[in-house]
């Protein structure tokens, strides 16, 4: 078994809030992220999948083909997105980086099992001082 | 003569549109940048600064008041923000990464001068894959 | 379950050495790093949380609160600091990055389980060529 | 248990290509890199191993030593090399990233369990964009 | 006057080596570069444009016109590219990274020109340890 | 004239302090740079001659050369060391960044004249958020 890593980016808005609690409440907890109009991020995406190579091509998997999956289902749908707005997978979740990348995961574990390899981790950096695992 | 660097980060939603054009030509223009609902980036910001060493402290210019300036004219205003509704010294102004160099130029050109030194670069990273740098 | 990574950095002078071996002895164990007037790093530490996500916040932890356990339990001690002389919980340990990677993994350890998460990985770059992972 | 890893460099040229496939085929299959003329890539490799922390020195293993098998096995016989042509481990065998990670734990795994480690993942980054982990 | 820069990547393999000189004297002046199986890189290129920023955008230049010049004139023909054997503007040149980096200047100055801006510098690194400037 | 740049790494350790000021007034000007046992960094030194291209290498320099003047003239001398107590072009001077620099530019001038190149900057890291610059 071996394991091979692709690397997307995209940027995209959002804001970190709870319609139930009022201003005070949202900015103890979420601080500057709960701000009205927005902010935003140049998120880093690596998406790693593992299987066996295939002795014909050398290929665990082939790396355009990985690189389509990500690009229709994550990066098409967030870049230059207003993520709390406009992404579909998103809708009735908090925007954190957490439930991004479960979000994340959820949209691409079918696609890539179709293509004969199996998902094992989705990474997201929300700056370059923290990012997300989620192993499924 | 001697030039000292210091780089600091903040992140911000924005949107680049004219209103007096239509969506279209907005789209056509902008691309992506014109989306409506916002979109947001991680910026990196380098400011370099040039004078003389004193032979006192072996310092062009004490970082920390360096960064004091940075933080106070630039951070505070712009991090967790939105570029075009909430920026003082963005209004009135295409949130472009070339506007917003010159904009933080404008932003710390005398404070820096007031410590003893000139302002020489504004560099401003908006992705891995562009940066602008104003001159004055 | 689900992985968050928050990243700092320090800097600090040490010395690799065991005063019952003579010079020779430490010089050719530990190289350069034996040099008896200390020599020092720009260390970046990466520390990885797990647990379950909150459907309230999204969050996992809140990196406020992480960014916090670590400032004051690890950063503060050993920033600017002599690693050999100055850092309680480096006393009477070769100061390795291996033993630097468990010391903060002890310090750290229960104020992120009394956080409601578990340390999963300290994570030690001492250079960008060498780093030491450690899992408890 | 502890883990350090090791970061090394070396640039080669490769092709990816099958002789009883005709050129299309082989196009379809691995595109640009299929190229007669070769191509040629700066590849990263880091190399992790576990064990335990010698009391004496603080140390798993000495990084001098690690660095010295990585080089001799791995560095000098790929560095500026034509990863097809001259590299004995690659022999009939398809210069992937994967085969590559396969082929460097291969030449690396018994000079570190010598030296009193355990070999755990060997890491290649083929580009920027795209990397492979190889546990054994 | 304001200075935009954009990145972009391509990989290649080449071969550093005189004709007229023997493989001794190749060897010598050239090294590891010299090896007649070639060897390659991931070049990393960036391009800084200078000009005035049109009010009506807050443009410079409009960084899909730039990208389309620099992949259209040199991405596409050097990206998994032998430089020596298949780079018509690299014919009769060494394939120095000097060289490259003038080849380049050529290459995109009149249709930088033709967009209303003005090419200021090409940057080319060929490792993470050297790279090259070329203002004109 | 074409500019070309070689990067090298050293750590050391330093104190910035004066003797003829007490503890206090160290403390408010130089901060935790102050402290008397020291701290280290990792330094980033990148070196930028220019010159023009010789037709039959196509080189401005050998960077083989290059690296061996910056290796014997800065490496050698800095890297695990004590900059105020053990490098001979620092004595007497503050151990800054910015008299760092300078003290480098003093070192490699000459033999970097000698290969017939011309010394355009020295540019050093202290940390990744601050750096100098220096022309001569």
């Amino acid at each position: 078994m071996i394991f091979i890593t692709r690397r997307e980016t995209f940027n995209a808005a959002h804001r970190l809030f709870r319609p139930e609690w009022d201003d005070e409440k949202n900015l103890q907890v979420f601080g500057k992220c709960s701000n009205p109009n927005w902010h935003g991020h140049n998120y880093v995406l690596y998406v790693t999948v593992k299987g066996d190579v295939d002795p014909k091509t050398g290929f665990l998997i082939n790396l355009k083909d990985l690189s389509k999956i990500l690009n229709e289902n994550v990066v098409e749908k967030l870049d230059h997105k207003n993520m709390n707005l406009e992404v579909d997978f998103m809708e009735n979740r908090m925007s954190s980086t957490e439930n991004l990348a479960i979000g994340i995961w959820e949209q691409i574990e079918k696609p890539i099992r179709d293509l004969g390899a199996v998902l094992h981790c989705v990474k997201v950096y929300e700056t370059e001082k923290n990012y997300v695992e989620y192993f499924g």
